[in-house]
Formats: C-alpha cells, structure tokens, sequence
C-alpha cells in the first residue's frame, strides 16, 4: 500500500490529502477538475457581487508545494474500475490506486428535470458568475424598460429552499438592491426590488432550533424579504414561479432547495453493483468505506454515512477528510483504526449586515454577536493568508460604505 | 444645446462626463457596452493572474453617483445618424444629442486576418481571462504530457510586438514561470519555459530613449526573456509562428503588436462620407470635432488628431476628456474655446519585479527607482479607495512571497 488517489480538492480532499502527506513513503495523487480549492460557503458573495472569484479559491498546487510526496492532478474523472484498482480520466488516462478515496461532493439536484433551464444554481465558481450576471443584470435591463409590467418582473427575485444558502442569497440581494445599487440608477428605484424566499417547510433554517428560525425570518423581513412559508413550488416556467393557487412573475429565479452527490456516486455504485442512498450518495461503513468495495472509500457531500446521513457542511468533510487520512496511514502502519465519529461544532448562517444566527449545542445567538463570531470564524477558515487579509478589508469597506466590490458585470 | 451624449465610458469618456456633469442644466447620458470602467493599463496582471477583474474595474453607476444629471445606459452603440442628431443603440433605441462626444477607444488589430483564431489579443476582460486560462493551462497540460515536443510547445510563450504591452506582458510571464510556479508542479519545471518577445523594429519601446529600449531588453534577459528584434512575422498558424526562415512552435502565440479604432469609426465615416485615417481612426480638427460633421466630437485612440497621431495612452484620453467637457461647457455659455494642445506627462513602462523604465522630458530612470515610481503613479489613478487598497496589498504580498493571488482557472 503505497499509492493513494484522492478524487475530489474541496474540504474533504485537501484535508485527507495533508494528512497522508506526512507519511512520507506514501504517494498520493489528488486530482480535481479545477485548478483551484472553493472556499464554498462564501459562493453567495461572488453571486452577489462582494468578492471576486480569487478571493475565495487558492490554486490546489500552492497548497501542496511543500508536500512533495503529493501529485496534484488537473483532470476530470470518467470512472472507477474497481477490478484494476484504476481510476480513469476523460482523456482515458489511468491512475492506479491501492487505496482510492472519494471526495468528490455533491451538485445542484433540481428534482424536476423541466426546470432547470429555468433557474440558478450555486454549486460552482461558474454558477455563481452566472448569477452575478443575472441579478445585475436584472436592474440594468430595468432601467432601459418602459413597460410595466415587464420592470416589476425584471426587479422581482425568487429564491427557492430557506436553508443557509437561500437565506445567505435572500439576504444579501435585498443589500445589493436597498443599499448598494440604490443612488446608482435614474430610472428606477432599486430598492424596489421585490426578493422572495421560498421554503416549502413550515420554518426557515429547519436544522437550526425554531427561536433562531423565527429570528431569521424576522431580521429577513426588516430587509424587505417577503418569506412565504408552507408554500411548494408546483412548476416553474421561464420567469415565472407557480406555487399552487400562487404565482410570480420573476425574471431571477434562484435555486437553493438541495442537492445531489456528484456523477461519480452514480459511476461507482454501478462498478461495485451497489444501490446509491437518499440524493443519490454511495453507502459507506462506519470507517469510510464504501459498501462492496476493498480499496475505496469516500466522504463529505456524496456519502450516506453508515445508517444516516450528516449535515452537507464543511465541518463534516474537514473532520472525515482528516480522519481517513490519519485512518489510512494507521491502516498501512497495520494498525486498525477506530471509526469515525462527527463532532457537532455548530451551526451559523448571516442574513446580512450584523445579522446572523449561530448555534453551538445549548448556545443560541443572533444579531451582531452572532455577526461578528460568523465573520471570525469563517475568516479564520478561509484557506491562505492572502484571502483572509483581502476579504477581511473588502468586508471593512463593504461595512463601512455599503459599497460592493465586484459589480462587474462579464 | 442641452442634450450631450457620450460614448465610451474609458478614460477619455468618463473625464469628459466628470467635467460636462458640473454645468447642472446639461444632461449628460454616457454610453457605453460594459458597465464598468476599466482600469486598461493592468489587463496584464489579470491576464498573468496577479489581479482580478473586480481589481482594476469601477461600476460606472457608481463614479456618477453624486452626479444626477447623469445618466448612465448600458447598451452598445450600432451606429450614429448625423443627419437627426441620434445614435441608434443595438436594440433599436435611439438616444437624441444636441453634441456627441465618441470615445469608443481601440480594438486589436492583426493585419492577416488568417492569423486571428491562433493568437490571443488584450483589449478587454474577456481577452484577459482568456489569456490567463490560456497561459495556466499551457503549464497543466504540460505536466500531463509525455511527447517531449509537445511539451516543449506548451511551455513556449511567443510575444508579438515590443511595444509597452508586449514588454510587461513577457516580463509578468517569465516571472510567473520562474517564481510564481517554479516549485508547484512535479513533472516539469516551469522555469523551463521559454517566454520570446519579439519586435519587426531595431529595438523594443520605440517611442522611449534608445538607451531605455536597451536597458528593457537587458531586464527582460535577466529574467529568462529571448528578445529578438528585426524580426517580422510572416506565418502564424496554430501552435506556430513563422519570421523569414526561422520557426518557433508555441503553444501560447500572443498578439500586442498594434491596435485600430473600434468600429464605431468606421461607421462613423460612412455616415458622414469622410475617409479615415491612418488605423481607421477619424480625423478631428484641433478642437476635437469630427471633420465634415457639426455637431460630433471624438477623442483617445480612435482618433487622428489634427494632422498627427497622439501617443494611444491614458494620458492623452484624460487630457482631451477634460479638454472637451471644458470646451463644451464654454460653448454653451456662448464661449469661443482655445485649440486642444497635448502635455506630454513622460511614459513608463514596468518589466518585472523592482525593473521599469521612466522617461519624463529629459528624465529617464530605470530599475528599482522607476519601478516605485510606476507603482505609485499607477496606484494614484487606479481610481477608487478600494481598489486602490486592495491592488497596494495584493502587490505588497505578491512582492514579498513572489506569489500570485488570481492564479485560478475558470
């Protein structure tokens, strides 16, 4: 046991890969179809025009340069052939693994294949460039408008699914539009902009306890939010949300109501002849393993963890990424390693400017205190110094002047 | 005389919007495709990923904020009808002036059109993230390729003009190789990149002090640059350029040896059945206005101005967007305005890390000295606080560890 192959440069993989790289005899390819490690909980801010796509995203090989027992690999992967112990790549490169570890998270799931054409995403840097585009875009184009009808519905965004990401997105367009953009324009007024927020549950944030939901909803509301609860999307057309009885004519429909693992999951319950779980994740054992397999294993987004499934968060992915990098070196020590057991660090999601909500255990907070705790910790996050120092001021400034800093619109 | 549309929200555009906006009985409407201003002097850093586009580009919304007899419309311009005093955007809109200022700038140029899919240009954005893709890839595929001459190819840069742009252009790319990636990869050496600047002429930086021209040439082969001069182009073709007898196969072939009006002129003539000039630039007389029209003026480089060329530099933009915003403002109020004359503010161009070359009049520095005074002057005009901070941090940091922030692929 010698080389390991790591498919996937997000929490999980950087994670598991530094581990094995202080085992100096290992070798450890880590192969990721983008150049670059996402900082993913600070998407909704390239999608809302606060930072740029480089401020979140470290290149995966400056991360490794010191390691020189790891390979990074830029290349997307076709398949896995278990019976070779191979991974294949769309150029049909084979990388050999004698253990192979999965990484490779999740996708938009939008469980009606008719909408998609229809609505955003925000699982990738593309996507969220994508929005940027449309969200500005939408004020611009209504600025140009003369009929009605049309302007309401340019100036009208929807967002689908009231977990942390439709919340983070609900909150920071209504900024966008009340505060950032509101002097910038002749024509219309910005802050005009109706922004809706969908969930199809009876509360916001259904993870979080209900005072912290209730909060959310109201500190949402204070920025203009309209959240209609209880409400399920029936269908979606091109710039329109139908909700039973209900109806909105939106030319911005955003989609933050779940996601899926990865195409691989599918590709490797099919090579093992094993059935997939809930949102199409492979099943793995209380060690990472995948279920039918011997050399692979897997984590984060695409796995169903033994008998249920763990919150799709980084925490999750950082601590199995670690773990099965220290569980593999102990593996080769021929040591057996213990399982992997989650420990709940928490939960927080940011509503907007000195708004947030951030459980830990017992502990409840909101407003500012929770704010202030949601911006040091996901600094102290952010991967690299240079981001942190750079996002920290574009944040001070933001502050300071309500500006945003990267409205372009390309 | 009310009405006074702009066209181009470049350097030329924006000062002359700034200095029409003072007189508060003008409206002013500033047109221009994008809804940014940019920041052109850095495109090489975003294209050799030491920026970010959101770095060097200000919303134009937001620089006239203050300023509500401006309005700012985001369209493209299709074509200028002198004879109703209109300009008929791209969607059918038409936009009435009683003056028009055209300030559209310069496209790139490449005189065999056979040669345009096989290089890449640096005028916008888009070119600019084009070339970093184009660049960081070139390395990613190199580490994946066995053929010893397509790695070869891959890691060749071929720089095609030795003007400014092609200087700092070479000058950031070696430095990307030597120390920016040098230690990331495992199976190349991205110090063996071969980076070829080359120039038809006797020396690079025409338009600087002979001694100036040697002293760039002497810095760029410190860094790893082959500078070959007397060297016309004859034959690109893909991954190939052809000069006379020799050859160089290179993956990356970059286009910096000359740029032309936009189309905008040209349409420009028609309407108005006069010839242009020398790069398809329109003849203006000494105060700017359009030859054979009344009531349009035009400046920057889509210009010829009077009976000579102006350098294709900021400087002469901002001059004569001044100059015209005074001189329509004097002309309204009855006013005969004095001639435009151009003030030769001096030229620098940077070559890499603490090497640059400055002439001022009878000044001319070069190395460590030029090079502070290049950032500073640069940084003065970067205009906007943030950007300014952010571009002075990240520079600071990059210089200090010879990192790059931007180094993403997408």
């Amino acid at each position: 046991m010698r080389e390991i192959v790591v498919i996937g440069a997000g929490f999980g993989g950087i994670n598991a890969a530094k581990e094995l790289a202080k085992d100096k005899e290992l070798r450890v390819k880590l192969v990721d179809r983008r150049n670059y490690h996402l900082f993913q909980p600070f998407l909704y801010q390239v999608a809302t025009a606060g930072l740029s796509p480089a401020d979140i995203a470290v290149p995966v090989r400056a991360f490794f340069r010191q390691d020189k027992n790891v390979e990074v690999i830029l290349g997307e992967v076709e398949k896995i052939d278990p019976g070779k112990n191979d991974i294949v790549l769309k150029d049909n490169q084979r990388i050999h693994y004698d253990k192979l570890v999965m990484a490779a998270g999740a996708k938009n799931f939008i469980f009606n294949k008719d909408w998609e054409e229809h609505v955003c995403g925000l699982k990738s840097v593309s996507d969220a460039l994508a929005m940027r585009k449309k969200i500005l875009m939408a004020f611009e184009s209504a600025e140009l408008e003369n009929d009605s009808q049309k302007k309401k519905s340019l100036m009208s965004f929807v967002i689908i699914g009231g977990g942390p990401t439709g919340v983070e997105l609900a909150g920071a367009i209504a900024e966008l539009a009340r505060f950032s953009l509101v002097q910038d324009f002749r024509n219309i007024n910005p802050s005009d902009a109706r922004v809706v927020l969908i969930e199809a549950g009876e509360r916001l944030l259904p993870s979080f306890h209900p005072s912290l939901s209730q909060r959310a909803k109201s500190d949402l509301e204070k920025l203009g939010v309209s959240v209609w609860l209880d409400s399920k999307v029936t269908k979606i057309e091109k710039n329109r949300v139908e909700l039973g009885e209900d109806a909105i004519n939106a030319h911005s429909i955003i989609w933050a109501a779940g996601v899926a693992a990865v195409d691989l999951a599918g590709q490797a319950g099919e090579s093992l002849e094993v059935d997939l779980q809930k949102g199409d994740r492979v099943q793995v054992n209380e060690y990472l393993r995948v279920k039918g397999a011997q050399d692979i294993y897997a984590l984060g987004d695409m796995v169903y963890f033994d008998d249920h499934q763990l919150p799709g968060t980084a925490s999750v992915a950082i601590q199995q990424g670690k773990y099965l990098g220290r569980a593999l070196r102990a593996l080769k020590e021929g040591k057996e390693p213990a399982g992997f057991r989650y420990k709940d660090k928490g939960q927080m999601a940011t509503i907007g400017r000195s708004k947030a909500v951030v459980q830990i255990r017992k502990l409840r907070l909101s407003g500012l205190l929770a704010w202030c705790m949601w911006v040091f910790i996901h600094i102290y996050f952010l991967i690299g110094f240079r981001n942190r120092v750079s996002v920290l001021l574009q944040w001070m400034w933001s502050y300071l002047t309500y500006k945003k800093g990267a409205r372009i619109i390309n």
